[in-house]
Formats: C-alpha cells, structure tokens, sequence
C-alpha cells in the first residue's frame, strides 16, 4: 500500500458527513437522530442515507423506540467503529505531522 | 454555521485522493503527473478527474510540456488551493483536538 497518509482512509469513514457522525457517537454512549441532524446541519434525508452506509458497514448501531408519544432513533458506534474512526484519526494526524514539517 | 469541525471540510479539498494530490503538491514547487499517480497509487484517469476538479475550483494549475521527447503533465499548487488547504488542516486539527479530549 501506498505510504502516503491518505492512502489509509476509508471513503465511508472519511466522508465529511459521516466523520462527523461517527466523532460525535464516539463522544456519547447513543446519540439521539435529531441531535445529529441540527449539530451536522443535514437534512433527514441525508444524514439517513449517511447511518445506512455506516451501518451497512457495522461501524454503528441504529435503535428505534418512543420518548412518550414520539418516535426516537438512536445511533451507537459499535466497536468496529471505534477501531476504523481510530484509524482515521491516526491516518489524519500522520497527514498533519508531514504537512506541518513540509 | 454548524460547530462541528467537519462543517467547516469543503469535499473538494476533502475527498482523500484530493486531499492527497494538494498535500503533494503542497510540498514542491511543482509536481509531475506520473510521480502523483504512483505516490496515491492511481490509475490515470482516476487522478486525471481528481487534477480537472482541483483545477477547475482554481486550487491547482496543470502545465503540460515535454521532458526530452516525452511529453509531461506537472501540477502547481495556487495561492487559494495553499488556502483551502489550510483551512483543511485547520478543521482536521480541531477534529482530532475534540477527538482526544473526550
């Protein structure tokens, strides 16, 4: 494999919108989809298709239930997740230490 | 806008092979099409896509001319791909910065 940082990241992981997901849900034990959408400024549309392709992926859990009366989903990181968001930031701080000694 | 560090990414700066032809570029005066393609690991119309999109959000200049009778594509990276770059590396920052405090 290439030895330049960006050859280690992974389009599902690194894709602007899912790094966005995937670093908030590993700052909380679930994070609520309402909570995602206004924090990453998506529409539901969007960041929908965004948790399909991480799920599809096994990198994070969708969860549907009720808060009274009202329809929730909920997403958690799964430790797949963690390990490919690990390796992101890694890649991504590889990327940073060169380009600040260029 | 949004908070998040990832709100700030510009996905044309952003993409990772993108991403991986501005740091490139970044690091030399400029850079010659053959070197980019094997560094990324690449096939040429990959990284071809990748130099017209750069080029034509005005991030990058593409120079073609000849090395003895070999014709040569070299890449410059401009003052606002400098800039866009930046702000990149600044968002990063801040992403692994938020990454590691929680």
């Amino acid at each position: 494999m290439s030895e330049h940082p960006t050859a280690a990241l992974d389009d599902v992981v690194h894709q602007r919108h899912r790094l966005g997901v995937l670093t908030i849900a590993s700052e909380a034990k679930r994070v609520e989809f309402g909570y995602l959408r206004t924090t990453l400024e998506l529409t539901a549309g969007n960041l929908s298709r965004h948790i399909s392709v991480l799920e599809d992926a096994g990198l994070l859990e969708v969860e549907k239930g009720y808060e009274g009366k009202r329809p929730r989903t909920w997403v958690t990181i799964t430790a797949a997740g963690r390990k490919a968001l690990a390796r992101e930031m890694d890649a991504l701080r590889a990327l940073l230490e060169r380009h600040d000694e260029r």
